[in-house]
């Protein structure tokens, strides 16, 4: 935020707002678009530069202005900055409780900082932290430790299905063939998890979902992950049937319905619950789908495969 | 691109400058910022209206302009904006092959076209089809058919590691135990490659990478994942000897080594291989990355398994 701006007054004229703009053209950050306050300082409008000049120089501001989009000085700047661009604003505003200005965004600042945000987030969905220079000028021991405490982490979750595996240690000794689908199985639940998430992350960001819709989207994904299940487990069920029999293509099949369903309600819901404790959804969403859907989904298979071969 | 653009010469005046902008206010995208062009059309600099503004009167553009960044009327329009975006330009001109002014690409179409890039980059890489629509407005079946058919390519690739499994079934029977590991291995093989995949897309859309850089990031990406793997297997070693045996720590640890440097070095060079065939790194990556990881890595498991284990 900049606290050098120009702004103008409703009753002000244009010709009075360019000769004001040319007089102060060196102390604001930018003359391209000018917030409009009343008497209290209260943001009420905002004005184009060009809306001005072409303007005749009696006509009031008021007759030029448009309603402004802005900010609270309490947001976070990547929320204001995010407004910025979906606006596509030259300058954004900033007010204070009473909606008095207080500063304004311009488009650069605006750029600048949701750059540094993808590049936080683009490095963070894929597990790592993001760089601080050019990725061929960073030295490898960076490059390590940018990486390795999540695989750690992961990995530490991932001890979970390990032990998953072991208290059906004696369902797998007695029909081997099930461990063939452990990564098909869990596979397709992290793939369904995370196609979730990345919407409803999307979502987020855009603005088309807040945090109080849990029920809508759980109710979204839930039929979703459902549909999928049924698509993919028919598949499933038809092909391991060929190969392994009716048996196994009938465990594989209601596996995939059992765990398409839950796992895309877990990633639909996991971006919701993030930003909620305040967390990055980016982030916080998908080593904990994987870990906590790889452990359910292999406690389902197993549970439908005891079921249903009779173990 | 607006071919709707006001330009000016080196040797106009700025006064006669804003006196142009005044008359053809109406007849250009933007005034904010206006290319300079020679007698010949080409492009030689670009000058702020800020700058026209606060100078003298007679003073010749000339001395008012600065170096113009362009764009290639032929570049991608994504690349463009990509540019237009990290310069932080209200104006990228767009000039033909000998450098002559054709066009304006104004920081508002930068954003859009920007904004619907990344929405794709984002719903790909998680494996799923752009929205249309908003979220919670989009029907189901919009949803599922933006899913499905990755999640059936998805499948289809992780039937690689059902066959790989098959092949290595007599050491499976013989040694159970192996198959608690399967889902760790795996994940921690996703889990580098992705980060890889990750670090190196992002630095190819900054352009601190490019596709002839192939051997470098190999270089680069096969330290940092023999590195990790170095630290992961001594970890899996430690925890594994002590709860399995000393053979079985050798084999989660050996493995380890061998899986994370291969997994980062194939995340590494995919986005370029993508980029390399014209393909969207985002998509073509992390699908391939998994599905070449899981089966590469579980030959590599059972076969260090055999070796170790005298099987």
């Amino acid at each position: 935020m900049s606290p050098e701006y120009l702004s103008t007054h409703p009753d002000t004229t244009a010709g009075q707002t360019l000769e004001r703009v040319r007089q102060r053209i060196d102390q604001t950050e930018t003359i391209y678009a000018l917030p409009v306050t009343d008497h209290d300082r209260k943001l009420v409008g905002i004005v184009g530069l060009r809306s001005v000049m072409k303007a005749d120089p009696d006509t009031p501001i008021r007759d030029l202005m448009n309603n402004a989009v802005s900010a609270r000085a309490t947001e976070s700047e990547e929320r204001a900055a995010r407004r910025s661009a979906d606006e596509r604003l030259i300058v954004l505003p900033i007010v204070d409780a009473e909606h008095r200005l207080v500063g304004i965004l311009t488009f650069d600042d605006a750029l600048q900082i949701l750059e540094d945000a993808e590049s936080e987030d683009s490095a963070r969905q894929g597990g790592a932290e993001p760089l601080r220079r050019p990725y061929l000028s960073t030295p490898l021991r960076s490059l390590v430790r940018s990486r390795v405490v999540w695989l750690l982490v992961l990995a530490l979750g991932a001890t979970l299905t390990v032990q998953v595996l072991e208290v059906f240690e004696s369902t797998l000794e007695q029909v081997v063939a099930l461990s063939l689908f452990v990564p098909l199985i869990i596979g397709t639940g992290g793939n369904t998890g995370n196609q979730a998430a990345t919407t409803v992350t999307r979502a987020l960001a855009l603005g088309d979902v807040r945090k109080r819709d849990v029920a809508r989207v759980l109710w979204q994904e839930a039929r979703t992950g459902f549909t999928l299940g049924v698509i993919l487990g028919g598949v499933a069920f038809a092909v391991a049937s060929l190969v392994y029999g009716m048996d196994f293509g009938l465990v594989i099949g209601l596996t995939m319905v059992a765990l398409c369903t839950m796992a895309a309600s877990v990633g639909g819901i996991m971006p919701l619950l993030a930003s909620a404790v305040r967390a990055d959804p980016a982030v916080f969403s998908n080593p904990f789908i994987s870990t906590f859907v790889d452990a359910t989904g292999l406690i389902v298979y197993f549970l439908i495969a005891r079921a249903v071969l009779g173990l």
